[in-house]
C-alpha cells in the first residue's frame, strides 16, 4: 500500500514548497476523502518546468527500443498498484468497479500499444537519394525523420482519471514522442493521479531513464494552470475539458512571445441522424441504444450523443415513448464532481424552462448534490437552428431530440452543425447509399462518422481519429487517440547532406525501419 | 498577348466594384509601369469568399485524377504565357531573365509533382478490419482517410512571385488537398498576378472543374486581408511574408469565433557554424560560398544565410580578408519593392553606427532608392548574445560574422537561436562526427539542418521540411515545400462502419491506393 503524501513528484522526488492544501472529495458520498493535497507553489511549477527541460537533452538521445520499455514498464508498473488504484480512483470519481477496471485495461493496452509502434514503425521515413549528375544541378541527399518537441505540458481530465489522466493517452504519446512530461494533475482525482506517479517513478527506476522526463504537479487553482502553458521552456500542451478554460488556456498558448500547439479536446453533442426507413422499423431499438449510449458513465462521456436528429414520420411517437419509458426509469448517477453537478442541474434547469423544448421524460433525481437525473427533451429544428445555445454541449447524462419535417431540413442540420468528435447515421443500406449529400454535409464537420453503431466506445487503433473541427478540437488536424497521437509531439525534420555515420538510426541504408525511398 | 485589365477573377469573371487603383511599378527603374489595379472592395472579398464556399461542395467531390489533370493544365497554361509572362514577372521584380524563368520551371515542376503525388500517393490510408469475434467486445470496421478543409486563402510572396504567388506551392499545395483557393495578389507584382490568373483560368475550362474553385483579388491595403483572414467560410491561411504582418494576420485568425490553421512563414537567418578543422584549411572557399548563397536574390530568399558562426582560430583573417573582397566588389542590386529596399536601408544604418558591431565591408550603392548595397558585419559572441535584436532576420544582401572564442560559445549560440528554416554546418568529416552535441542542439532549431552545402535552394521533394519552429513557421509541424506540404490543408476522417460501396474510392478494399491495413 502507498501512502498518499499529497506531494508533487519532480525530477524523482516527491516535495512541497507551499502550505496551501486542498481535499481530495468523494463523489458518491458528497464528503471529503481522508487525503489533502499540496497547492503547487509558482515555485514548484518552475522546478517541474526546469527539470523537464534539462532532462530533454537525454530523453531526446533514447532510442525508440528504450522509450518502448518505459512505456511498458509503466503499464506493469501500474498493474502491480492493484487493488489500491481501484478503490482509490473509484473514492475519487464515483465510477464504477468495472468502469474504473476497464479504463485500467485500456490505459496499460494503450502504452503497450504505442511501444509497439516505437519497435515497429506503421508511419514511413522518407529519403531521397543524391543524384551527383542531375542537371541542371546535382541533387543533394536528404532524409526526412521526426524529432520530439520538448517538454509537453498534460492536463488530466475529470472523466477519464486513467486512460486521460497522469499516464493516459497523451502523457504515452509524448512519452513515445521523446517528450518529457509533466502533469497537472486534475483537482478531482489527485489521490489517483499520485498513485499513478508512483508507478510511473517506479518505471523510471526500473528502466534507467532520466528522472526529469516526468513530473507531477496538483493545483487546484488556475495560477499553476496558466504559469505552466506560458512557461518558456514548454513546447506543447494537452488539454481535455471545457470550452471556457480550453480556450483562455489556448489563447495563452497563442499569445506566447513564442507560441505553441495546444492540443485541445474541449466539447462535441456527437449528433446522431436517423433515416426514415430504419426509423420506421427499428423505432424502439434505436431508442433503447440512444439512451444506453446517453447514460454510459452517466453522460459524461466525450463522445455522448446529445443530440439526435429525426423524421417527423413513423417511428416517432414509438421512438419518444420508448425514450421516456427508458429515462424515467433509469437510476439516478453521480457525477464527477460538484462542479460538474451544479453545472448540469442549472442548465437542466434552463432546459426545462425553455419556451422550444418539450420535455420527453427526466429520471430519478437522487439524494445529494453529486447526484443527477438522465433527462431528454424534442425541439422541432426549426427553433432549434434558430437557438445557438442548443447547439452547444450539455455535459451529462441529457439529449435533444431534434425533429425535421423534410430531408432538406436533416441537410440544414448537417450544414449547421458546429465541430464534432463524431456524428453517427441510422438507416438501412438502401437509404444510407441514397444519402451521400447527407453523408458529405455531415462529414465536414465530424472526426469520425459512424455508421448504425453509438458513438461511445473508442477504439484504440491504427485508424481512430478522435479529434474534429472546433471546439471538438482546438487541433482538427491530429487525433489524441490511436497510433497517430504521438504525431502531436514531434516534428518533421530535413537532413540534407549529413554524414551517414551519425544519422537518426531510422534513416540509415542498413536500418530495417519503415521507408519510403526515392 | 493578354491585355491587363486590373480586375479581379472572381468565380470565371474578371470584375471590379469599387474605383481606388493603384500602380504596378518597376523597381529596376523606379518608376510606375504602364498598369493600373482596383483595390478590391469588401464586396469583392464577400464575393470571392462566397463563391469559393459554393463551390467547395463540388471540389471536394473531385477524384484524385480530376485534381491531377487540372494541375497539369495550369503547368501547361502557365508555359504558354510565354515571353510575356516573363517579361511582365522581371519589369514587377527587378529579378533577371534566368531567375524568372528558373522559377517558372520550378513553379510548374511543382504543379506536375503535386499532380503525380495525386496518381500515385506516397502516403498510405489506414485501415483496421472489423472482428466480430474480438473479446470483451467485437471490433469495428473502421479506416482513416483525408479531406479537405475547405477555402483556403493564398497570400502572394514578395519574393517569389511565381513560385511562392498566384499558382505557387501553396496554392498548388491546397488546390491538390481539394480545396477552392482565394489567391490575394501581392501588390508588388499585381501584373504577374493577373497573367498567371489567366493560366489558371484556362485551365478550369479546359479541364471543367468548377468556377469557384480559384478567385483572386488584388489589394495594396490591409483591409482586404483582414477581412479574407476573418471571413467565417475561410478554413485555412497560407502566409510567406514578414513576421510583422504575419503575426497581426495569424492573431486574427486565432481570434475567430472559429480559429483556423494559419500557415505562414515569417522569418529565418539561416545561421552557417563552421568548424575549425575546415576553416582553416578552406577559408576562402567557405567565404566565397557565403556571399555568393546571400548574393542569390540579392538576399531576398528566404534561405538567405544571414549568420555565420565561426571560431578565432586559423583561417580567420583570409575568411574576414576574402569575405571583404568579395563584397567590395559585388555589384549593386535592386531591391524588390521601394518598402522593402527602404527598410533594408534602415537596418543597414542602425548597424552601421551600432558599436558592438564592426563593418567588414559594404559593396556598392549604385542609383536610386530601390537600388541597395551589399554589407558583410562582424561581431563577437558574447556581444552578438545581449543582443537579441541582432538575431532578427535583415532581409537583404547581408550577414553578421559571429565568432566563438570556444566550442561551449558556439554550443551557447546554437541553444539561444531563434527557430529558422534551415542551418548549416561545414566541417571535416572527421570534426562533424565529434558534433554530435552541436547538431543536437541546431536541430531543435531548425527545419533543415545541412551538412557542408549552404542553404539556398530548396528542393522540392518528398523529404525536404520548408519550416522549423517559430518564427521561420508558425506552424512547425509542417513543410510549406515538398510533397508534404498537401498535408496542410486536409484533415483525417475515421469512417466508422462504413458500408462498403460508399467508402472513398482509395478506402475500398479492390483499390490499389497505397494502404495499411491491420
Amino acid at each position: 500500500m502507498i501512502e498518499i503524501s499529497g506531494q508533487h513528484l519532480i525530477n524523482g522526488h516527491w516535495t512541497n514548497n507551499g502550505h496551501d492544501q486542498f481535499s481530495s472529495v468523494n463523489p458518491a458520498t458528497d464528503s471529503d476523502n481522508p487525503y489533502q493535497f499540496f497547492e503547487a507553489t509558482a515555485d514548484d511549477a518552475n522546478q517541474a518546468v526546469a527539470t523537464a527541460s534539462r532532462a530533454f537533452k537525454q530523453v531526446r538521445r533514447l532510442s525508440a527500443i528504450q522509450r518502448a520499455d518505459f512505456l511498458e514498464a509503466i503499464a506493469t508498473e501500474i498493474e502491480s498498484l492493484g487493488e489500491q488504484l481501484v478503490n482509490v480512483a473509484m473514492s475519487e470519481t464515483a465510477l464504477p468497479q468495472a468502469r474504473i477496471e476497464g479504463e485500467r485495461g485500456r490505459t496499460c493496452n494503450q502504452l503497450r500499444m504505442f511501444a509497439t509502434q516505437l519497435r515497429y514503425p506503421t508511419q514511413a521515413v522518407r529519403i531521397d537519394m543524391a543524384d551527383s549528375d542531375r542537371l541542371p544541378l546535382p541533387k543533394s541527399d536528404s532524409r526526412l525523420s521526426n524529432i520530439p518537441l520538448g517538454p509537453v505540458v498534460v492536463f488530466g481530465a475529470s472523466n477519464f482519471p486513467l486512460a486521460f489522466s497522469t499516464a493516459g493517452g497523451d502523457t504515452a504519446s509524448a512519452l513515445a514522442a521523446g517528450c518529457p512530461v509533466i502533469v497537472k494533475g486534475h483537482p478531482a482525482h489527485p489521490a489517483t493521479t499520485e498513485l499513478v506517479s508512483h508507478a510511473i517513478n517506479n518505471a523510471i527506476i526500473a528502466t534507467g531513464v532520466p528522472a526529469g522526463i516526468f513530473s507531477m504537479v496538483q493545483a487546484k487553482l488556475p495560477a499553476v494552470a496558466q504559469q505552466l502553458v506560458q512557461a518558456d521552456d514548454v513546447k506543447a500542451v494537452a488539454f481535455t475539458g471545457s470550452q471556457k478554460i480550453g480556450d483562455i488556456l489556448n489563447s495563452l498558448a497563442q499569445s506566447r512571445p513564442t507560441p505553441i500547439p495546444f492540443f485541445g479536446e474541449l466539447g462535441s453533442t456527437n449528433p446522431q441522424f436517423i433515416l426514415p426507413q430504419l426509423f420506421a422499423q427499428q423505432a424502439q431499438t434505436l431508442a433503447n441504444n440512444q439512451v444506453a449510449s446517453m447514460l454510459m458513465g452517466h453522460g459524461q462521456f466525450c463522445t455522448s450523443p446529445g443530440v439526435v436528429i429525426v423524421p417527423n414520420s413513423a417511428g416517432l411517437d414509438q421512438f419518444i415513448a420508448t425514450l421516456g419509458e427508458a429515462i424515467s426509469i433509469a437510476s439516478t448517477g453521480t457525477m464527477l464532481t460538484r462542479a460538474i453537478a451544479q453545472a448540469y442541474q442549472e442548465k437542466l434547469a434552463q432546459w426545462l424552462s425553455h419556451d422550444k423544448l418539450s420535455l420527453i421524460a427526466v429520471g430519478n433525481k437522487g439524494q445529494g448534490s453529486t447526484q443527477t437525473p438522465a433527462a431528454m427533451f424534442r425541439v422541432n429544428a426549426v427553433d432549434y437552428l434558430a437557438a445557438p445555445s442548443l447547439h452547444e454541449e450539455l455535459f451529462g447524462p441529457c439529449a435533444l431530440v431534434v425533429i425535421c419535417e423534410s430531408h432538406d431540413q436533416m441537410l440544414m442540420l448537417a450544414q449547421e452543425s458546429p465541430g464534432q468528435l463524431t456524428a453517427s447515421i441510422h438507416g438501412t443500406d438502401a437509404e444510407i447509399i441514397q444519402s451521400i449529400d447527407l453523408i458529405d454535409d455531415i462529414a465536414q464537420h465530424v472526426g469520425r462518422l459512424i455508421f448504425n453503431q453509438m458513438p461511445t466506445g473508442v477504439e484504440v487503433c491504427h485508424s481512430m481519429q478522435h479529434g474534429g473541427p472546433y471546439p471538438a478540437s482546438t487541433a482538427p488536424q491530429t487525433t489524441s487517440v490511436g497510433t497517430m497521437a504521438v504525431n502531436r509531439f514531434t516534428r518533421p525534420i530535413c537532413w540534407q547532406n549529413m554524414p551517414h555515420g551519425i544519422l537518426p538510426s531510422e534513416l540509415k541504408d542498413s536500418s530495417d525501419a519503415l521507408k519510403f525511398v526515392v
